[in-house]
């Protein structure tokens, strides 16, 4: 056992770009007690599981058995939120708080106890010794509650275990929110985060007339966990310089005295509330959206601020060692528990709380009231603040369809027409995000009724841009998703369309959203939020122009990895079935949404009527396209995605061409969780449904829109399962044709039909020229486009011409809707 | 069918920050005569597959059919390296391309062709007519070349069709590399992402004694895709200002006059370069290695600069429209191909090829001689300059184990103490990279050799600091990795430690580097690199201070979808495995290595002996562990991970316990992909090595690390597996225990020994009673936890104490050693 060993304090002289003592004596001791209150309790949280109001001497059993959670941050964290409390209080003025660093978890607890809302949305927690105890308790240990500023803490729309996002969150709730100020502490790790660095530039895409504004708090306390800080360690004139490089104008306070930096800190918050205010007020007022300077504070506050000096020798206080818990073994060792004690009265408790546990009036008053406290605001609860989308019927943008198989559309072109009356409907509670490809993803013609938001500079050259348009394009998917993940929080509705290989530059950020949403699902007080939409187009199969690096349709392997509750995937396989299916998303909530549709001209296979019958079952048997009416299929052909159905088909017509009386069932998939078992997603087939569609013995050949072993995994528990071979990506293509692309992979028309015929025992022994045919027809077609770089005339201008059934069967299988 | 109407050509006055005209006349005449050859030849590549030297009028045929690749960017890419090429040849200097917008492939083919080195490579394309046509007609053509700066470019280490990385990976090129500029061109699209946004700062770990340097070229010309960019479109100063807040001091060049241009980026590189070459003096005669202000280039040009002024009476030079193909139709449309035709002519391609098509001489010369050519520099094949590494015997690092399945050792901190004497022996070829992660992860032994890299400010807490440390820590996975790739792929090693949660922040960028593995093990001239190791720790069974937000084991399931022949997955369960393992690792080539292992006290199963047999065959019965000696298993216990190998054991000894005459055979798995077809991975079991270790029949409970989805894709075709019942991670956890936590996942060994009991038919009629105490054994657990905070004592303090057996047996299975 080492004892403490008593150390200077950590003595940083007070220095802030505005000067100004704007606190009076009593205003300043209520807003320090405030603060220690909040640190009291904090510390409380990850180190006490009895005698909270330390009303006896600490002994061992009232120290939890593992110690777990993160100090470092968290005095900061409740610096700024006292502050933000006066000056919401007097202002009136609603404002949103983002703890970048979430780690700092305790203290936005702490926070939303002290403002009452703790106890509202938790009663068990009440506001005495008892309620104290349970509070600290529970913090970071089994049954309780998470170490982070998660979803179970009021206030947050922000989790932060995972650094980078807390501007792009930020800004994604003041968009389209006038009167709100979103405070956004940036702690010095995560801001050498890629998604936040670029972050920042968020300030070009917002409309003073029409958005809130976002108040950055960068702090600086020089550590991450162990290493020091960029940030922290630069020198001041570049930091300055960076800042305003972003665009920001930047004011520092520095120091660790409490009193002078509660003076200090005031006044500069002062200073840039006034600052918004005006900016806004010239604004609105002058009509004019021209991007300003926004203020923004740079806070260097030491490490564990308050916490010990130093333990066992060590440096503490101002130093990497506060970033978790600052010492072990407080239930063991003596010498620590004294520290611990020591360290919880140097906030004076006494003063804090009275004899019953129950905070004294001058704290508990401190906070501003209702729904303007920050733990309360509805902007952090969304759900609550939510309306639905005004949506046209989607039937109206229908594609006609003489004939199944036939007609070249673009399928999100058609889209787009529909999202443009979308937008159209909801001027304020929509927009759409994407890294640069809108109208490279054909959903242009929504810049009929709103340009992209563009707030810096333009040339004559620009196409549609303003401040106050409603599509939002920075090529950074992080910060398209941070936004639209920000606007979503706050209750809001949004669209998120990208290139299918790259959305997996955001697979960790939809890790912590649907993490969020499966919390938030148990969670009574929070209230649904709207679906978080992607539509994932320029696919794996067509990236003419770019090739092998711009192909991976993995993004749904990760999906489905998370919970089933909160996730959906669409492979709809032409325009009519993408407009139902987008329709589908936009009207539901607390999902993730992935829509897998291409941008290339494309056949098209249901009329309107058809497409919302298939949709909404999510899977079925094509009539027109299956030979097996009169009785038990020879094969099952089956088909997840656009470009795999095509091809399908194409083999389809290939193999009753050869073979009349083949009898073929067409199976295409809309909805890819109808194929996982009932118990493993509630969209899943229940066994005699699959097995209705996808018989208990026959071959089934499938050409799947990604990787193959995905539908292996969904589909192993089923009966045929060992029937099943899948078509799909092999992670081969590069520069090619669109028709090579999928004879590279095995995914075309001959490939398929001959796995066809080599699955089907009775067409073995009269397929051999047919199969020799279809080989030799590959040879062809790959001499043809490597002479001249384009596909063969036949299959370019390939249509299904046999007769069209009138409707999809519905078999005995699918007759129920899913839920979501 | 619309015509050319001819437009004022763009006319943006030069400006520079230095001035002067460096260039001779006939310099400058050469210089131009160079760029005008690879815009043309550029040119050629996107539209032409005939009439190469344009000897007669263009006709359709000429033209190809499909008009692919991106013209935007590339003038200016060819503009840099012209100048590039003349500074080379001055100062004998060796540089290093690094094309950010990769996009612009073209450009660097001309360029590699005008250096002679592309005919070198590819004999096909000779140095005349023939040799042209072929050029032009593979780029972005079936059975041709990548329409980006690919693995198949000589002289690129840098795709770049996903942007963001062209910082990084010219850092990770530049450390240890003292001699060498690394010219890195990031497009002002690319400069958004958030990836690049951070990676400005890592001149904050340049060492300008030890390593060389990187020379940023911001390349501003205006436009996306679609949309303007944003760095375009601020005002200069905070454009300079955010410059210099990066760190650097920046030059501007701006203009689209070529022969102004011409000199004034003439003037600005000599001085940029003249900096770099001071700096480095300076630091390396003091022996001063503080963090200078590097120099940096903002280059602003016009977007698809040389090219036709408008087409169809819209601006294409200087606008969005030059971004992909300025007008399509030019095979069909005789006023598009004229454009073509007058814009091909403006180079004047008479004047710099002869009859033949030959280079006439003025051009052919102008590049450096041999290595020093940009697109033959070794730097970019590194293969060719990398030795293997200097390893100590990790044997020598075993950890004693008297007894399988006690003691508490933590796995990494082992390994750290092998790293430590791999980094001594290897103190200019290897370095350790993490997320302010590595002594997090018990990897601080290296500390004693080599301190973490840092080129800022220090404060006297620090730990470990200093510019010529060799352990990388930024809390950016992304720059992490981008400076890994760098390094590898100039011929260096490397090891990335990272929370196992957070690797999914690089799923991208594993993507590009495993397609560009893959792709060279098909390039002959390409030399094999070291793999990329990543070490996986603070994994998601044990993320006691975090909770769910940390916990995510998917990464495995994202690498296993890229080509067998270029990934690993490695579990090793114990700390001597490990070793074994990490070993391999680090002596493999053109992989990417994926090892979890855990940080926390953990129990020891095999000797070092043992373990190295273990780890070579990647699977194995142990037979300590079993009871099946005799006879035929009534059950296959089976695991993969640390975590679950500990659980699994324990569900053994208890089921061993209640039931003597249980024959049980215990299989545990260290190299994943073992389980997969022989077929579809190189380290697969054949299917009768698989069945003799899992048996045709008899049931497996298999505990496994990650989500149970993969162990089923990776086995659905083996005999057995329609009894194999995987238990792992479902997306429960939050605050819990450790042993709690694998309760909630359901892998827990009460769980794991119901199960058992539950799928074989002998126990089930005399189990009731132990069932029944397992069950309780449950309850208690999860009462004791949330009651006291921590695990059950008996689960606690568990250790195997039956009677060991000597080795791990072969069985009848999987004697092969795998071969990489």
């Amino acid at each position: 056992m080492q004892t403490h060993e008593p150390a200077e304090p950590l003595a940083v002289a007070t220095r802030s770009t505005i000067e100004g003592s704007p606190l009076e004596p009593d205003e300043l001791a209520r807003i320090d007690a405030w603060w220690r209150a909040a640190n009291y309790l904090s510390v409380g949280q990850i180190y006490l599981m009895g005698n909270p109001l330390l009303s006896e001497p600490l002994l061992p059993e009232h120290v939890k058995p593992r110690l777990l959670g993160h100090w470092g941050t968290t005095p900061g964290l409740t610096f700024v939120y006292a502050h933000l409390n006066r000056a919401i209080a007097q202002r009136d003025q609603d404002v949103l708080y983002v703890t970048g660093p979430g780690h700092g978890g305790p203290g936005l607890v702490a926070a939303a106890f002290l403002d009452g809302t703790y106890s509202e949305v938790y009663p068990e927690i009440t506001d005495d010794e008892e309620g104290l105890r349970k509070l600290f308790t529970q913090f970071s240990f089994p049954g309780g509650i998470p170490s982070h500023v998660a979803p179970e803490t009021p206030g947050s729309i922000h989790e932060g275990g995972e650094l980078g996002y807390a501007l792009s969150h930020a800004y994604g709730a003041a968009f389209d929110n006038p009167d709100l100020v979103v405070a956004a502490v940036v702690g010095d790790g995560e801001a050498e985060t890629g998604p936040l660095a670029t972050s920042w530039h968020s300030n070009k895409f917002v409309d003073p007339r029409r958005d809130g504004a976002v108040l950055p708090i960068l702090h600086l306390n020089g550590y991450k966990i162990a290493n020091p800080t960029v940030l922290a360690r630069i020198p001041e004139d570049e930091l300055l310089a960076l800042m305003r490089g972003y665009g920001h104008t930047p004011y520092v306070v520095e120091g660790s005295a409490p009193e002078e930096m509660h003076q200090a800190f005031a006044a500069t918050l002062d200073h840039c509330l006034d600052e918004i205010r005006d900016i806004q007020q010239r604004a609105r007022s002058a009509g004019d959206g021209h991007r300003p300077q926004w203020p923004m504070i740079v806070l260097r506050s030491p490490k564990g601020w308050t916490g010990p000096a130093s333990v066992d020798g060590h440096r503490v206080e101002g130093s990497w060692r506060s970033h978790q818990v600052p010492f072990a073994d407080a239930r063991k060792d003596d010498g620590h528990r004294d520290v611990l004690e020591q360290w919880l009265r140097s906030y004076r408790p006494e003063e804090l709380f009275d004899a019953t546990g129950a905070l004294v009036p001058e704290v508990a008053e401190l906070h501003p009231s209702g729904d303007k406290r920050m733990s309360a605001t509805p902007h952090a609860n969304g759900g609550l603040q939510q309306k639905d989308l005004r949506l046209p019927d989607f039937r109206e943008y229908a594609v006609p369809v003489e004939a199944p198989g036939t007609g070249a559309v673009e399928a999100t072109r058609v889209l787009g027409g529909f999202l443009r009356d979308v937008m159209s409907r909801n001027l304020s509670s929509f927009r759409m995000f994407a890294p640069d490809e809108n109208s490279s993803n054909r959903l242009q013609d929504v810049m009929d009724v709103t340009p992209r938001t563009w707030n810096a500079e333009r040339w004559p050259e620009d196409d549609h841009l303003a401040p106050d348009g409603r599509i939002m394009e920075i090529l950074s998917e992080h910060t398209c998703q941070g936004w639209l993940e920000g606007y979503l929080l706050t209750g809001r509705h949004g669209l998120f369309s990208c290139y299918e290989a790259f959305i997996h530059l955001v697979d960790s950020m939809f890790n912590q959203h649907a993490k969020w949403l499966k919390t938030t699902n148990h969670i009574p007080w929070r209230r649904p939020i709207s679906s978080l939409n992607y539509l994932l187009t320029s696919h794996v199969w067509r990236q003419d122009h770019n090739g092998f690096s711009h192909q991976d349709p993995g993004f749904i392997d990760h999906v489905v990895n998370k919970k089933a509750d909160v996730i959906r995937v669409y492979l709809p396989p032409d325009a009519n079935t993408l407009l139902s299916v987008a329709d589908h998303c936009l009207r539901s909530k607390q999902y993730v949404n992935v829509v897998v549709a291409g941008k290339q001209p494309a056949l098209q296979y249901l009329t309107m009527d058809q497409a919302v019958v298939h949709a909404t079952k999510g899977i079925g048997i094509w009539d027109w396209a299956s030979s097996d009416q009169d009785g038990e299929p020879d094969v099952v052909v089956a088909c997840a995605g656009d470009v795999p159905t095509m091809e399908a088909l194409a083999a389809t017509d290939i193999l009753l061409g050869h073979f009349p009386d083949l009898r073929i069932r067409f199976v295409n998939v809309v909805d890819l969780m109808r194929l996982q078992d009932h118990e493993e997603h509630p969209h899943g087939l229940r066994d005699p449904e699959f097995d209705s569609l996808f018989t208990k013995d026959r071959p089934v050949i499938f050409a799947y829109h990604g990787y193959p072993w995905l539908i292996h995994r969904l589909t192993y528990r089923r009966t045929n399962h060992d029937n099943i071979h899948v078509r799909g990506y092999k992670e081969e293509g590069t520069t090619t044709t669109p028709f090579d692309m999928t004879v590279m992979n095995q995914l075309d028309r001959y490939d398929l039909a001959m796995d066809v015929i080599d699955r089907v025992p009775r067409l073995q022994a009269r397929a051999g020229h047919v199969r020799e045919s279809l080989r030799n027809k590959l040879i062809e077609h790959r001499i043809h486009v490597r002479t001249h770089g384009e596909d063969l005339p036949e299959v370019r201008s390939w249509q299904w011409t046999r007769s069209p059934g009138p409707e999809v069967r519905t078999g005995d299988a699918a007759r129920e809707t899913p839920e979501g």
